[in-house]
């Protein structure tokens, strides 16, 4: 695959709105050395009708035999789901073709093996469309950042999340008319769990934990917290501590966690002049902190049909320059999931106020050991449903889940308590 | 240079901070692939007095000839100036040997000529480190968008025009003050020319538009505009406006200059809200804009030692992977520079107040077909010495200089009066 050939044969598997991009892409003649081969889709025929603008020497076909016993260079999977994508892409590979895929849980559960098969067949494997789909991320770490050591990588990999989350900042709208309205203009899906529960980002964050640092870690290990608990009152108390929310995936491999990776998906307050609080809509960020380079941050369109497309094209255009993977990427160390990180904390209760809520509270933070930074209650709130914000001084977040499983306790809860780390401004990872 | 040495040689010629981080990171151990071969340095003792760190088989050498003359792999060259690195490159290259460089004035004015001369010897140029130092925007432009076609890109390359002009916005400091501080404290040089008046964010502007659009501009035809002449008053003026001042360069390759690239690097009105206002100090930001994927921003230390020696050993890491110059990079389609452009614009006058003026000038913007948008004047100055401000709306950057030509001709001004285009919120450049 290191020669150039007159043209790469390119099966694009699964036709839907990023496949007819990509199909787009490589028709519209500003890469020569692509060749569209194949289209394998259900009920091509349909599919066929409708896309009238495919040359005519592209062969359809339901049956992705077709296309594994052809003599096509690459396959680009884009069926999601982890079966059958991941045999078929194994499969692919192992029948000397490349694969290029925008399967982010393919890549997150099984893409260490199957970069091993891609190396063994001297093949390539090509995902910069799984993850933060418009921005150049792998290409930017693999080839542009391979001279750093990297430490850390954070950001906001989920679009619908950030959707929903600037909506709420912006116009006081409840998580679930936020929803909707991400749902009605396509941002969010009929069953949203995998976006606001953090499963999509989950995937993402191990991915990137494996390109930055070269560690595999086990994607169901990395914790995750939902954005459904969030109100439109934690806007205003987080504004007050010139913050706001979003979801953010991090991964941390500094040397304090030489044998693993500290990982977690969860709504965070972030500080209003952070890149990360500047992503408004579906956007995503991704900041990369180096040992030597300092932080780099990188931003652009996370989901669609295009984006997604020019990452995919991109990593064609990889393989027909006969780009490899990278050292990092056979071989992974695997590294365990460090849950715990130290930070500064924002507690949000719903209570029905009686004297005594404050002092109770406060023997339960004492007695784990953890300090009272504030507390914010904002005036003309119900009695019998007052919320009120504490934070608290930087401390374990082990500690902070136990005094909060012992504050839940209390009768004088409406609502079950919510928390959220809080990025320090001058932090680094600002 | 596709086959995988056991490791690369590499020759550093140029010993300076930049040279001494490359080293550094060369010999740290996580680069095992490379292996540190030359040291070339006028006054090569001293250096190697200072640096007893370096391992002791390295060549030290104050004569090129013997680098050129040996079997090493890479030649970084870090001399800086177009002579005679220019000649040493090529030399380097005819000799068989790969070169990576930080030089953008030799890349700017020789690098198509360089980049033929390396595909001719089936050698890799690597210039990673000649733009936004620690920003991987050539592999993020080459490798990461390579599916997209590029349309657009600005940005802030030049860090001491950014901190000065940070400093001036945050603390109401004169340039001259400003200029000062940022040499002392070795942000500027002792002769700023190269920073201040855009001749270093030419070159780099010319680079970025040969790697995004294949196309290969004349360097000195980029129109450049000194941030000499921006006043403490413009940042208060500009603010009313909701926007501050930075150097941007652009470089724009969309349909309606398809014969040419529109280019400039002058100071410039941008939006609080944008990407380009929120760089801070001597951070860079690179803005580029693609017909599919839309908006991608990368940002991170545009200078430094270890920034700039990270991106010279990306490049090294991707020379000991077999990673070629892309299709891009050879047979560049010779440009013509477009000077003209469309954007609303901010005028500053320094007056002699007296009745009349707004009329006289207004005279003149009629005259030529532009129209004033706001007039603005913020009260407590001196007659004899009054700043105020003229906004126009969008109209072709050649009228405004003959409208500032003539309007500069009348006897009421005290200074010359200073213009500005404005970049529009809501504009794609945001």
């Amino acid at each position: 695959m290191t020669e150039h050939h007159n043209s790469l044969g390119v099966a694009i598997v699964g036709f839907g709105t990023v496949g007819q991009s990509v199909a787009r892409l490589v028709c519209a003649g500003a890469h020569p050395s692509l060749r569209l081969s194949h289209i394998c889709n259900r009920q091509v025929d349909r599919k066929r009708a409708e896309t009238s603008w495919v040359p005519s020497d592209v062969v359809w076909t339901d049956d992705i035999e077709v296309v594994l016993s052809s003599d096509t260079d690459v396959v680009v999977e884009l069926i999601g789901g982890v079966d059958p994508a991941t045999d078929w892409t194994r499969r692919a590979l192992q029948s000397g073709k490349s694969v290029v895929t925008a399967n982010k849980q393919v890549i997150a559960h099984h893409g260490a093996q199957l970069l091993d098969v891609a190396a063994e067949h001297h093949r390539y494997l090509g995902f910069e469309a799984a993850v933060a789909g418009g921005i150049p991320i792998i290409h930017g770490v693999r080839e542009g950042l391979a001279g750093d050591s990297l430490l850390r990588v954070l950001g906001i990999l989920n679009g619908t999340c950030n959707y929903i989350l600037t909506r709420m900042e912006a116009d006081d709208v409840a998580f679930d008319d936020a929803l909707l309205e991400a749902q009605t203009l396509g941002f969010a899906e009929a069953d949203p769990t995998a976006d606001v529960d953090g499963f999509d980002a989950q995937a993402k964050i191990a991915i990137l934990s494996a390109v930055a640092f070269g560690r595999q870690i086990d994607v169901t290990d990395i914790p995750l917290r939902t954005i459904r608990t969030i109100e439109s009152i934690d806007f205003m108390y987080a504004r007050r501590l010139g913050c706001t929310i979003r979801q953010v995936a991090r991964a941390d491999a500094s040397d304090e966690v030489s044998d693993g990776v500290r990982a977690s998906v969860q709504p965070t307050l972030v500080p209003l002049s952070s890149a990360l609080a500047r992503v408004e809509g579906s956007r995503n960020v991704v900041v990369v902190e180096g040992a030597f380079g300092g932080e780099f941050v990188f931003s652009g369109f996370g989901a669609g049909g295009n984006p997604t497309a020019v990452a995919v094209v991109s990593d064609l255009e990889a393989i027909a320059r006969g780009i490899g993977n990278a050292r990092h990427d056979r071989g992974l160390v695997k590294a365990r999931v460090v849950r715990d990180f130290v930070a500064p904390h924002y507690l949000r209760f719903v209570v029905s106020d009686r004297p005594g809520i404050i002092a109770a509270l406060a023997n339960v933070f004492s007695g784990h050991g953890v300090n009272i930074d504030s507390v914010l209650q904002e005036p003309g709130w119900s009695k019998t449903e007052l919320p009120f914000v504490v934070t608290l001084e930087a401390c374990d977040s082990s500690a902070v889940e136990q005094t909060l499983q012992e504050s839940a306790a209390f009768d004088f809860n409406v609502r079950p308590p919510l928390w959220m780390p809080v990025l320090v401004s001058g932090e680094r990872h600002q």
